[in-house]
């Protein structure tokens, strides 16, 4: 038995947003001592405000194929790891099945769309296209202009502040020691990470040290330059309504998605009756206030897509910062500080690409190398850039 | 020295929105023992999401002249009035003389606010017509399409949540006894109202009764059908932004307003930096949801008229509830019931018409009679109406 398990732990996490709650689970799953830092593990992620689309296939965007699939790898692994969570847990995550259906509410947007499902096709995905007509069979509540659309059945969701609240209670089940309190400062001596100080004065030591702070990455003080993860925030604004009882038929039965005036939008409608609006992406720094404009387009294109909306109670609007990196792909794995690992930089994919960031970083952990699927974003991948700058 | 204050006052008031209070308050300093029944005075009243634009000359509508003198009477004792609350209290209560600009955006909105131009003129009003450039000079946020508008100096504002709150501190310190629970039931004998039983069973016997439920006043018990008032609930949704810093000018220095598309939007600035925008008109029984539709009218409207409100934040979104009737003018004193008055039914007006309505509430109750101004207003003038039906 160990006596100091606070203080010398195998891995350090710092950070609890859903990430690094994950990657704590399953390291702690591995038998590695972990230990976990932050004031208010799931608390104020961007778990918090995200929608939860599970939407590797509506999300591909040209010249992005290998985060395709690592996308992908996540997605097929998200019912076994909501099963597993559940059983760990007793939570319920709201993971849904449910497909999502992008359409073009123009002739503009149907040629883009169809671009994407050729591109999707070519790919080997499964996408279907459907007319106009069939987008409003599947989907009543659609608008009437509706041009076509595109039926992606392996797009499915999943309830953030569920998954996220169950991982935290994982973690504690699995024995994840932490301390709710911010690393004020990572430490390092011999050219190694060696752990955390505390807000409070405590180290942390440990063996290796998991950077999982979202979009405030790359603030740790203490951090070398050389191996501050190249992680900006990208605001995203959301809503949340509640849709009316099911038992009448359901306002929507699956997620809807389109491109209104240039802006994606998308419904993710839950089992229990919230229908989550998203998103903005704005540069604004670490801004993240709900301002009359996010508000105003998201509810304007949403109501372009699904007029019947204006009725549904607006229970809540919300803020978050995407962690986003120069490529949009995540930043996984060992740095070029031996100890030092990165968990960071999940941009939009963060929900979706939980499971196999949190398999990938335990591999990592213990063999030292990222699995093959997750070798594309190492997080060493932007070292000579660094150097360069 | 009476033994059972609590028991026996001169006047019950039944409601403690702005206008019980303010009748108690007044009343209270007329020498009349005075009570007041709410389980939670000054907190849930139409008040509480009230703009609180006191435009009496703005909200001229055709054929309510006697509504507009009363509007009139009660904005002239405004300022004394705020200020004999604010030295009773030490409350800062938000009255602020601004003026109100009223825009038009479109040919048809400049020719319908230029009829109700030569209307006040005819009437005698102080009302002013402006280019649309002499708009935007006054107001330089104002979108570039103004097409011309009303400067009406005399209209002003006051923030309604502050002096609901001084009223509940004035009424307290006046000798109001407050009962904070429900009235169950109005108590009758001998063909007159004799007080009320409380939630708890406790009765409150009193000579005067004051009916001041607001939205709620037709749905008391034990209240006779020939006295009931025809009060119905008109649901207004209403946003709250936050202006930057006045330091480098005001965003906007007056109350600004609109027609757009047919509805009424308003923006008013306060010098502690709130925006209110209001408000959605919908007759939808007691609902007080705020919903998608309310927040993108309002916001949309807004954004016709100060485009640059969308980089504001956006802090609370709520709905209250007008009480309304047939003739948009308040019931006012005596009713067919002896010992049983009315001070409700002031629809969009409430907060203008409190001091009118405290002042004359008490001349009812010590005099019997309400004073001239006010007679218009009869609690009794539906009398027949209710007779026939």
């Amino acid at each position: 038995m160990h006596t100091q398990p606070h203080r010398n732990p195998d891995v350090l996490v710092i950070g609890g947003g859903i990430i690094g709650l994950a990657t704590a689970w399953r390291a702690a799953g591995r038998g590695l001592r972990t230990a976990l830092a932050d004031p208010a593990p799931a608390r104020h992620g961007a778990a918090n405000v995200a929608a939860g689309m599970l939407a590797a296939v509506t999300e591909l965007h040209y010249g992005e194929q290998d985060l395709l699939a690592l996308n992908l790898a996540s997605a097929r692994r998200y019912a076994a790891f909501a099963a597993e969570l559940h059983d760990a847990t007793g939570h319920h995550l709201g993971y849904r099945p449910c497909g999502t259906l992008a359409v073009a509410l123009d002739a503009d947007d149907r040629a883009h769309l169809r671009e994407l499902h050729d591109f999707q096709v070519r790919l080997g995905l499964d996408s279907q296209w459907l007319q106009g007509r069939e987008c409003r069979r599947l989907e009543p509540m659609l608008a009437p202009g509706v041009r076509g659309g595109l039926r992606v059945d392996g797009d499915h969701q999943i309830d953030p502040r569920r998954l996220v609240t169950a991982l935290l209670t994982a973690c504690e089940r699995a024995g994840v020691v932490f301390h709710r309190q911010h690393a004020a400062r990572l430490t390092t001596g011999r050219d190694r990470a060696t752990g955390a100080v505390l807000d409070d004065g405590t180290t942390v030591s440990s063996a290796r040290t998991v950077l999982a702070a979202g979009s405030r990455s790359a603030a740790l003080p203490g951090l070398p330059d050389e191996v501050r993860p190249p992680v900006r925030p990208v605001k995203g604004q959301v809503l949340r309504l509640h849709m009316p009882d099911a038992r009448h038929g359901a306002f929507l039965s699956r997620t809807v998605r389109a491109m209104v005036r240039g802006s994606h939008v998308y419904l993710v409608p839950r089992a229990d009756g919230e229908l989550v609006i998203g998103a903005t992406t704005e540069e604004l720094g670490f801004d993240t206030t709900v301002t009359a404009g996010g508000v105003y387009e998201l509810l304007r294109d949403a109501h372009a897509l699904v007029p019947g909306l204006t009725e549904l109670p607006l229970a809540e609007t919300s803020a978050g910062l995407r962690p986003v990196t120069p490529d949009n792909g995540p930043l996984l794995g060992p740095t070029a500080l031996p100890g030092l690992h990165h968990a960071t930089g999940h941009g939009r994919n963060g929900v979706l690409l939980t499971p196999v960031t949190a398999d990938a970083m335990t591999e990592a952990l213990t063999d030292g190398e990222l699995p093959p699927e997750a070798r594309p974003f190492s997080a060493r991948r932007f070292d000579k850039e660094l150097i360069r700058t």
